[in-house]
């Protein structure tokens, strides 16, 4: 099930060029597109006449041609143009459109009742649109569950285990996690003093002993994480916001977005290189568990989990989401 | 669902050589064979013994023998040896036999009630046993179901789009096409004057402008098509006879046969394998779309199509295909 | 369907490294590993707390150690730790353990009732830890149910067939079966007098002519299966034990084991080398069949066998585990 009237990360703008691209958004298949005038777009991505994917045709000045039999289609959603015969207008064809919003360098998407879109809800995103920042964006297609990630995310513990070897210091999943609950915010923090900081960030401040290392994570609905981490030691102190829009893709695939920003080395693009690289390992550590997670859940049905006390963030954060699944489903009804 | 009590192409002869060939027809696994004595057969693929398939087997004179225990059976589909004991004779094992007759270069198969199969039913692709025409054959495996590439053959208005780059005619798809039913039978035909022929039939009459084009189509059920192609300018005229016999594999994949014959260059080999090349970019260009479409209608079984004036011809086969399933279904019951 | 309180070979010693294994048996998910004390240990592999697979984290001392959030659990199933709070103890998390015994060179899991778990029932395997026999051990995954494996080797007529050109002899399925029944167990004797051996035959024994060949099979529940087969001409014998003990993985798969022994040339390793890779050839030679049967099979679920002399024995040992089956299904309910 999916969370419909809320913003989901659909695409960053640079992956829209002059080929439209296909995307299956919460179940619902996509084509995202940007016009000849710049006007991002998304619609349903199947044409109406006979269901061809629209993402196989071609921009055609302000709106997309289905690359089989040539009809056109605006960013509204409306059929344009059929060819041999005269545009049907407002009785005609159309496809649904989305509403597409371009903010933070994410394009957002909202599938749920349009009337409800505010783009001010969008999550606030703003060290990646900042010049006091450096940011960079990486994509992963998940094989698991949408929740499984943000499970991840609020307990941050597993960086001892599963990034032993990258990001990871020893003693985090022995030191406390403070959490509490604003409205539908979840919030984590968690102050590290004095630990071994694991290869990686060792490296991103120069650091050569122990560091403090501070977490703090705030979650909100449906899955978005902003995680600032700071990591001083007596002589450099270093921010890294790292920021994760969730997107489902089905029930067992999901879009996965990392947004990582960072306060120093500001125009250093070899140190961009090499920690967009170090990132993708990061999240290729998290992938391989959170896809064996899914398989071992996809073959167990009956299975509960046993909570821990590193859990407490991701429980608060499960009810939210089963409370307002919930309400959708009553509004629906 | 598959008509039955109609014969289908279900192999080249070149393609039985020293092995035996599976291949699955309307969701029933064949092995198709040539005995040492030059008789066709088709078998179901499935030893009567344990089921083991007899594709994998060997021919032995004039029976394929089971390549697991050695159970040997006849074109007619009965046991002739057992090893280690009597053969059982008439009281034996046997495997189901089809019909299966060579004409025009390919092998048809016939999967419905045996006392029907009248070979005059066969569809009559005179161009590929004739002197006076030049033709080759493609196969294409595709994972669609059958009538997407009906619909594709009844609405040539697609070349516009789906063959802009190959043999497409920008002008195709504003032409009006002309659509009658005769028995069981649609045709087609659409005439356009003057217009701009795509790069690949440039080369082959050696156009250098306009040209008029006229394609004559006649679909035959379940899904048989013979495309008459006419291109002409002042000082040349050349046709392409296009034959599709098409063969459900399952209910979403496809065997999609190609004829293509021409009366022109009838001794140029160079030509010939350049046209079968740039038939199978054609080709691939439908079967990207078409798979496209699969896809779709696969994921949501509430589409309902939105028909324009170039459908007329499809709509009309897809009501006869209906009926005529509607028909085996009360034969049956 | 499995039997479950029977052993099955789940891995070799040799397997199980620095890094744990994950294999699924009868459908469960097992991780096996061996501790730093030397212990080898069989658990369900899905922590405890959020279903990691526990075969992706690392082997701590005497425990494993989940590689999400760092919980470990010890060979008996009990969890010996959990970061960042008291280890939960005797009331504490646990996964499944399941009995596990090295003998004749596998380890050998039970599955059912551990209360059950006798190691005296282990197939008796000697040949595989003595010095008069020379051993290898093979390891193939196979895409069929594993009765269809004890059917292969229940009825070796097949040889002449399947194995034409690596161990068959043409006259195998010729000569009559002798089967018989002992308890649960089946067994069979087939005594071929001056036959053609097959070309890895010749070679192992040095035979340039005929020989005499002589094979006794038994086979007890759920599917193991021990064959002693001896070659001889006028002035040599050879013996070589072929054990298969056969474990299902899912219903339409199987971890087939092969132990190969032998009684001569006991010390060269280049012929261990060479009938290593001959055996991978004819096993080879009936995994492609055999899947061929699964994939016919699951295709038609209405296909009944026709039995013909040779199935005796392997339609005993159906019954066999039919009964067992029937008789693990009264005392579950």
């Amino acid at each position: 099930m999916f969370l419909k009237n809320y913003w989901y990360a659909a695409a960053l703008p640079g992956e829209l060029g002059e080929r439209p691209l296909a995307r299956t958004i919460c179940g619902e298949p996509v084509v995202l597109f940007r016009t000849e005038g710049g006007t991002f777009a998304a619609l349903a991505d199947r044409c109406a006449h006979r269901a061809a994917p629209l993402s196989l045709g071609t921009v055609r000045g302000e709106s997309i041609e289905c690359g089989y039999h040539g009809l056109r289609f605006g960013p509204g959603g409306a059929c344009v143009k059929i060819p041999g015969q005269d545009s049907a207008g407002a009785a005609g064809p159309a496809v649904r459109a989305y509403p597409l919003v371009q903010r933070w360098n994410w394009l957002w998407i909202w599938l749920g009742d349009p009337a409800l879109a505010n783009p001010d809800t969008i999550p606030a995103l703003s060290w990646f649109d900042n010049a006091a920042w450096t940011p960079f964006q990486l994509y992963f297609h998940v094989q698991a569950n949408w929740q499984l990630f943000s499970d991840n995310l609020l307990d941050l513990s597993h960086v001892s285990f599963t990034h032993a070897k990258s990001i990871g210091s020893p003693e985090v999943s022995e030191i406390p996690l403070k959490t509490w609950v604003e409205g539908d915010r979840v919030f984590n923090r968690r102050e590290m003093r004095g630990v071994t900081p694991g290869p990686f960030v060792a490296d991103w401040g120069g650091f050569t002993g122990r560091i403090d290392r501070i977490s703090s994570t705030e979650w909100s609905p449906p899955a978005n994480l902003a995680i600032e981490a700071r990591f001083a030691d007596a002589s450099n102190e270093i921010v890294v916001m790292v920021v994760n829009p969730i997107t489902p893709e089905t029930e067992t695939s999901t879009h996965l977005w990392m947004g990582w920003a960072r306060n120093f080395r500001l125009d250093d693009a070899a140190f961009t290189a090499r920690a967009r690289q170090e990132n993708e390992q990061v999240l290729h550590e998290d992938i391989v568990v959170i896809e064996g997670q899914q398989s071992r859940l996809g073959a167990d049905s009956a299975f509960r989990p046993y909570s821990i006390k590193a859990d407490a963030g991701l429980v608060q954060a499960r009810r939210i989401v089963a409370r307002l699944l919930q309400a959708e489903a009553s509004n629906a009804a």
